[in-house]
């Protein structure tokens, strides 16, 4: 940051409690930059946002001015405002872009094309493998994964695009330096290593539940589209569906089995319109972003468990035809099943049948 | 049939090979009753359709006719023609309605709204489930359940509707005194007795790959809507979806894993437009015709089996969690489990987790 007094305004104007982003935003409207709003005074103030305006005098928030400006001196962490060329231009496009954001890692991610991916915290484990080949394939083909660090399918999502190789951004309703749920400690210090961590909030503001919807309209505003996995039909990944349809953003949604709670959400979507997803490449597609073809790879299994996958096929299979198909005897059969289920590859099901699971 | 010798016209004009559907349209079209096609004579009927006029007059297939008047006169055993009132209205607005129909059980049925369901013969025991249930609460709300006694979805529709005491019409690819497949012969006794058993080609036609796709047309034809449960992507049910498409009629279409082959289909449908459907309820809906709610109920379980699929939940659920939320002693939860699986509301995950199917 050049002009650290510049960014010091900001950030006053930022922590002051009871002074929100709408009334922000009424200040820069009418002063300009936030220096301008406290050199204009008390009563220039109130003529903008009423009595609210004392607050800007009355309060000091310097030490947590001071805080905030010493860790944006630590490398890889940065605070952008609405004033940087650095802030996002996406998130300039929506309604109530945050004044400030706080950031860990590679900020200049913030400038690319994104697509943002949630879903539920209780996914399944179908639903999470799903995610995870979806980043994956789509954080391959340069798009940045966006997501919000929740347990179940937003973790999913960044753990594919990293283990791509590729760019993921985690918009997280903590402050920057706090990191929510703690089960995603270790994932949030990859990303914040390989991609970005970003939050609106002040360093220090703990998981409070209301912040979490807030944080969505980033996930989505930051994204050319939000494509949903599973999710429940009330739950907060329909939130951001819905803001992304308001921010004009494409929405895409996974169906599932009308049997599966957690794909009740996404039949909702679809129902209102949301484009229904089958392959990475559907996604890329609708964005006008073709490139080569996308394949959903199956994780690596040993080739004895390949031949046991094709002979499975992909209706549920009895042992009795397994043991025909496979050729194997029927102790090795049933080990290989085992290393299989293990795997997650395989599921048994009633009455001593197996199915596929991808 | 009042008519004996109007019927012998309409079943010659039918059963001489070469005549087909069309050719029968454009005579009838100039001549009006079949009886003046063949007392307009040789000449005149050339003038209509060219050479194969001779067709009509050189072969006499009056064997044929007697046998199937003889046929006809049988107890619940009729031929409809296009002339008569008896004749299915919804087919009169089709582009090729069958000059004539051989049923066998309720004629009636034929004139009351009526939805298809159809879908894969290698369904999956959830999708049989599915079908079952879907054509039990839509029967049960008075729409005749229409499809074509194939294995698998057909089947299921089929039965679904018979168990809830509501109507079935079976459209069939053979003469109606052929039943195919085999393994179907007791259901289609069933449908006999209580809904109808239809088909437009002559006694005593045999399974011929040509005539299902063509019988499709009948299946969409005789409906208000077709719902497709699982499909292939190039499957003949999305001819049927396709041709109710052509027809005007609505095309519903349940989700399913994208990693299930025979959900593919479903989401072709989707994309192009069908109405995703998750409850008989949304059907019901679509096509205005709320009365109460509909419930499809689970099947019977027993009082503590169905504490234990409460305490299961929606969502995998672990060994360990089940324990404590049941308070069943190890091996008692272990026979529970055992029984729900036997009984098809249980699946086992991989990890040692369990999952309702229901």
């Amino acid at each position: 940051m050049n002009n650290l007094e510049g960014l010091a305004a900001w950030l006053r104007l930022t922590l002051i409690p009871g002074i929100g982003g709408e009334t922000q935003r009424k200040l820069l409207a009418a002063f300009g930059l936030p220096e301008a709003v406290f050199s204009a005074g008390r009563l220039a103030a109130r003529s903008v946002i009423g009595n609210r305006a004392d607050l800007l005098f009355d309060f000091d928030p310097s030490e947590a001015v001071d805080r905030s400006l010493a860790w944006a001196s630590q490398p890889d962490q940065h605070i952008l405002t609405l004033a940087d060329a650095a802030y996002p231009r996406t998130l300039l496009e929506i309604a109530d872009p945050p004044s400030v954001l706080y950031v860990r890692g590679n900020a200049a991610l913030l400038q690319q094309r994104g697509l943002a991916m949630v879903g539920s915290r209780n996914a399944t484990p179908q639903g999470l493998q799903t995610a995870e080949s979806f980043a994956k394939a789509l954080a391959g083909k340069g798009l940045s994964i966006i997501s919000g660090l929740a347990l179940g399918i937003d973790a999913a999502a960044h753990r594919g695009a990293l283990a791509a190789g590729g760019n993921t951004i985690a918009v997280i309703g903590t402050g920057a330096d706090r990191l929510y749920p703690a089960r995603n400690k270790e994932l949030a210090m990859a990303i914040a290593d390989q991609g970005a961590i970003v939050s609106e909030f002040p360093l220090g503001t703990p998981a409070i539940a209301a912040n979490f919807p807030r944080r969505n309209r980033i996930i989505s505003g930051l994204s050319c589209g939000v494509l949903v996995v599973e999710a429940a039909p009330e739950s907060g990944s329909l939130i951001t569906a819905r803001l992304a349809g308001e921010q004009g953003r494409e929405v895409f949604a996974i169906p599932g089995s009308i049997h599966s709670p957690v794909a009740r959400g996404c039949h909702k979507l679809i129902k209102q319109g949301a484009k229904l997803v089958e392959t990475a490449m559907d996604v890329l597609e609708e964005l006008g972003n073709i490139a080569e073809p996308v394949t959903v790879t199956l994780p690596a299994a040993a080739t004895e468990e390949n031949v046991l996958l094709a002979a499975l096929g992909h209706d549920p299979c009895s042992l009795d035809d397994l043991l025909e198909r496979s050729r194997l005897s029927i102790e090795h059969l049933l080990t290989e099943l085992l290393t299989l289920e293990l795997a997650g590859l395989v599921a048994t099901l009633p009455g001593n049948r197996y199915q596929r699971l991808n």
